[in-house]
């Protein structure tokens, strides 16, 4: 482990120096072998409010410059278990979605050959279901732990049937979750009828939403969470705007009740028994967001999903 | 109910098109009756800091675009439910606050006679009173909830008998208000002195403060709210700074320490048994506002207050 | 002539207050007939760096409220001269140019059916390719005056051939451009090669770039672009970034070294003796704008190409 | 001279550091005697359209902070020439403008028995009134030179004969104007009509406006300034928004297509000849401004006027 | 006690006029004898990322212009119980760190001697140091009660023994903190290894962080604190980024997961019972506020420690 | 020529896609031989008002996205005439300016060991002189071509030979500059004193006012500009704050009045028969920036400055 490349020396390079990278991670080229890469999407031709979420993966690697080794809440030296690398951005077609979609299935593919785990920066939400689909082909069907304003299960809007308001209805007909596992979390806001919430349980979700931690506590929901996960493998997917607009105002569909950065983390580390075979952090856009506000919670969130994917591949080396 | 002419067809007009009324309902001019109006009142002469309220109306429209019809929180579709319309703006002189006051009453008045229920967009507080003497009219005295930093219920200042620091006391001393059943919520921060709370109680007002709230929690709050209101018609007045300025930094006299945005929602959807005959969020100061964070909470709040009202009005109409 | 419905009267209604039309005029369903559209398209799928022009159209809306109905630099009334209404958005799918396009070209061809003359809020540039296919349709080929930092005469951009990078080239080869009198002012910065200059003028463009303006005075410029048109009927297309990012920070794809708002609507009133038979402003992108100064200046430049429209349909009434 | 106090020494005390007063100089009570005071009037209760000029002076204090002692445009040390100090503000009631315009020149006719020469930071254009009764009460009629976006003479508003748009006509029909020798600079945009330019003229006033300095050059509307100036005692207004929004967002009403900084502080220093004998600087907004663009603006231009009055104060002392 | 000079009386003078001191008290110049102090120091060259904090005095200042003279939540009213003052701000050399730190000691030191305590707003945290050496010349070894997201007891960082990160350590080492009774509280977000941890408790601090905040509850939290502090001489000191970015975007070095300011507040007035000889507020670096909300949750948090020594002395007084 | 590697192709990814370069260039890493380096020196421990300029770098990097590789007002394309690169950034000493400017001058001698000429993105202006230093190594004493509000050539402050105010004076008693052929150009705003100018010009620099430009003219400017330079190598330093602060609100002593960014880019544009040597673009201080303005015309004038070299270093290689 000792050999891992780890974060530039900020004793020697103040943190604001350098070409940024995600935690000032070495780039995957400049690595012989990687465990675990983080890759940005810069991705929203899929959004129906507020678009600007392309520009999220180099505004998530500007505002992580801050990102020590060492995780005192989980008790873990990320870069140390494993060797962690930003693999650049994922080119897509912003004028044909579908193309996009494809560009993304296949460039993900082939990082998922080179590396164990990929964490994505998005990019619009439309990106995870090729993600899930490039996962999929490695792992089987994946539990999806999905937290999010909104359900993302809608069916068409205008016609296109992947945007990022379907990733999740698109991955459950095509088999790529396991419908006995998966949950959303954070949901809150105005729906289009009661039917979205028949249609999302029959696509194989249940509902952790804002009302819920707000009325039960968060220790309730985490208990909630872990039960329906169970021990599948599980694909971590998370809307920045689960967080409430104070704590994500830089984001493209904005919905108020949400959770508080120091819940979305609570629960994450809540993950540490589980088995995270791919993770993404989407919807982060930064024309929004204020004093990189919205940047920094991206790059807690990110940095929580990489210490419990490095803890489990470590762990597995020491074993 | 199925004849309600709801907003404007998401799936053909997206939501960032088209000339913006609130949640893209319909203009009062457009049907043929109403149930519920928003209406808005661009004034904020009554400010004793910061103003800008006057483009709250406006501001909050545009925020407002996002609201879906149905509202999953209390199981209600409130456009179906009761015909719900945007009656625009009530022009108020901006230089005379007596003459302005004049206006809204009348204003207000003449479109009680045309709707069931009213619920109005800020503007400052200041138009609370006008709107308790309009009410009041068809429903008589009311127990005025109150969500606010601040008491308002001040006597005079600059020799000014009503600002958007005495509504409370000039309704109290006109007899619109329920002595014995009327309170503020979330108020906090430092006042002039204790004489300030000793002539709001007076007044006829009881405090669940934001002190209260944090270490009582939510729930004892919601019951002491429920007991205090007992089964009197309800007029809830918001003023947005009852939110944390982390929530609603977009107001004029913002005191740090405020519920969020989830805890307000919470404890309207709590109303659900009440008679809430008028209602009003105000003090939305836009150029104070970031990424519309403010004017979504409003918007979130005002979608709530319709919906009580719309349930109400859908369930009486159905037995 | 008096009997036009003018603006919402600013003695009686205060500025900041109603529901926003541009320049508080009525909607178009409001007057019985109409000479002059505004009408907005928000639509911004077709941009190549930052996105959210989809938002223009009601950014400009907000940001017109402080016009008033006389223009002294042209010493003309255009709300006097002309009936002019706010003809609302077209809506176009934001998820296929190519779908888009065509309901944008359906739209502006049954509106220029009600109308004599439309000028159009964006939006991104891509709408300029069916806009001068609607108005070609009644006027035949069109001298297109075009302000602009950027040639938008590429090719093809991630093999779309109609993005906002392109209008101008499909358009020539449609034969929809007079090519004898087309010109660009205000082009400046890099270009992909020099063979971008050489198609350019072979698409039919002359160019007077912000370098000569720069070097040879506005007054020089404007007899060159008076001479380039002649007295063809004249389209004019203004990107809003060909004003200096000081000017115009709200916008896509901003480069330094701009025109001045003033130097803008000086060569704007230099067409009085013109025939204008249609034009857009575009790119607004509101995210990147601040204290509406784009929004402001984008309401301005519109200001004066419906004055000189009003000023040639008044003046051939009267004639 | 060498006994005036100046400014607090930044070679001592950072720049940033300390209270802040205008150009960190002594406060009036901090004093034995001064020429010059420079103070604020925090009053913004007359604007028609973005209010917030009350927190104009706190804001120009605080971007005053890098002005220094010598002018080498002038080649004048003002703050040696004569006594400048900081009067603090001038309270205003609110919510009563005739209250307030009474205070106001109540207080600016005391102040004016204790300096020689008073600059004034507004607040909004109505305080020009008072500003000017006061001063006309030492002086007699005075030759106005107004710089603005606005004519700033129309009658009423909403039955408001004071109000920030009206403060010339009122100033021409009290008599307090040189109706041979006025003239507005920099004036552009919409008006209501024709009539407002007739009446306008009739008032006493020649108009050297945005477009004039567009077309014929600064040097010429400088020399046309002088002219209309000729020799009488100059009282000096500036609204901010004479400055072009690109130079001054931060203000209430702003117009496109105004004039550079450069320019405007390039015409005052043309006034090295005149004698003005007080001078305000109004229309400061700071929730609208960005980086203190605005504040820095009217730090300079007000740093113009102490700079010309000192020099004449110095002068005639020396001879 | 009634002689104490208050706050500027807000019924003559509206909040937002006059130069700006803390709560609008008087200067220590025009006062003849003060109990405590607050007082700026504008030094931010300790900073290890985002510089500004210099500008943290002047901004707190403007921020707390809403604070009034009695505190509910304390029912004290402490200009009342001591007399507050603004002693202005303490120059320091921003080019010299251990210059600087001299200056402050020696210019704290001898403030001290005027007054009973002091209060300073800073600036960065480097400033603690020489606070805490001259709070300890009168007081002895304090318990340190320490508001972070961070531990600041590294060693050096790029050979400087004296920044924003190591203050704690240089007291502890020094002998300034009683090591039997200092805590942090609302540390958080990643560190640069498990030895940070190790050293820390080694230099005398026990840990509250944010984790156990929301995990155990704010109540337990207090229990926690008091029992640490238990009643010893407390120097509080709150680096402001203990906040949530959401609720104090403007600092230095933000981490997620941060404490609510209701949090703080509630903390704050649990230590009635302690004995407070000094506090500091730090690291609010205005360029990345927005709207004043640091500006004001400083104010308050400020606001309420004065509240607990004038309580102390205004009780020891009455005794 | 035509084996240099050039920037990313943005055919195949989005300009906004990617981990950022200066105009996504290769790094100098990825590259076998460059010509010329642009490097970032993240350092502003020399401020003596807002700091921030150590994001500088970072933040140009950013806004660099859109520049495209043929420069048509030069008729060059830099790119291919050179191989250009991104050298990544010097680390200085946040904590020691003597160590810090020893720093860098060692790295920027190395570097221009390894390339024929560097240009540098500051931040701030304190940089100039090790730079010099370097320079002047390979090239004997440089004429200074120095656009900048200031003077630069103070003495010492608050003790430091060396700050953001000294470059030039220590470089001239040094003996770097040649004193008979540089300039200042559009120094504007007041002085401590007029000795500052007498110390300027016994220094060795001429100047070209931002008043000269307005009243003479950018032509004659130019030509000034020229005679001065004569035929000497040039060493052109940038202080961004030369831009109105219209045009750069982002940096750290923003002066109004100031030049535009078309008149600075033309005057660089003149400098094709200048002979440049080395270059640097100083206080970009994104923190106050707006949309990237400051980080756009910071980008335009490195792009031009390049071509300039490039087009040298192509034409010498040719013939």
């Amino acid at each position: 482990m000792t050999d891992n490349i780890g974060p530039v020396d900020a004793s020697v390079n103040p943190r604001y120096a350098g070409i940024a990278t995600f935690a000032r991670l070495p780039r995957i080229e400049d690595v012989e072998r990687a465990d675990i890469a983080l890759v940005g999407i810069p991705f929203d031709s899929g959004v129906s409010y507020r678009p600007g979420a392309r520009f999220g993966p180099s505004h998530v690697r500007e505002s992580s410059r801050l990102l020590r080794p060492y995780n005192p809440a989980q008790d873990v030296s990320p870069f140390a278990e494993a060797q962690v690398v930003d693999a650049g951005d994922i080119p897509a077609n912003p004028f044909d979605i579908g193309e996009a979609v494809g560009e993304i299935e296949r460039a993900a593919t082939a990082l998922g050959e080179r590396v164990d785990r990929i964490v994505t920066i998005g990019g619009d939400h439309t990106i995870a279901l090729p993600l899930l689909r490039a996962v999929t082909k490695k792992h089987g069907p994946v539990a999806v732990l999905h937290f999010d304003a909104h359900l993302d299960t809608w069916d068409t809007y205008f016609g296109a049937p992947v945007t990022h308001g379907t990733p999740f209805r698109r991955a459950s007909e095509e088999g790529l979750i396991d419908l006995t596992a998966s949950c959303h979390v954070g949901t809150r806001g105005p729906l289009y009828s009661r039917q979205d919430l028949d249609d999302d349980q029959r696509l194989g979700f249940s509902i952790i939403s804002s009302v819920d931690v707000e009325e039960q506590g968060v220790e309730k929901a985490i208990e909630r969470m872990l039960q329906r996960l169970g021990d599948r493998p599980v694909y971590v997917s998370i809307d920045i705007d689960v967080l409430d607009p104070a704590h994500a105002p830089g984001t493209g569909t904005p919905e108020a009740g949400g959770l508080t950065s120091r819940e979305v983390l609570r629960m994450l580390r809540a993950l540490s028994g589980s088995r995270i075979v791919g993770a993404d952090v989407v919807e982060v856009s930064p024309a929004y967001d204020h004093a990189q506000l919205t940047g920094i919670a991206a790059s807690h969130v990110l940095y929580e999903l990489v210490t419990l994917m490095a803890a489990q591949i470590g762990g597995s080396r020491r074993a």
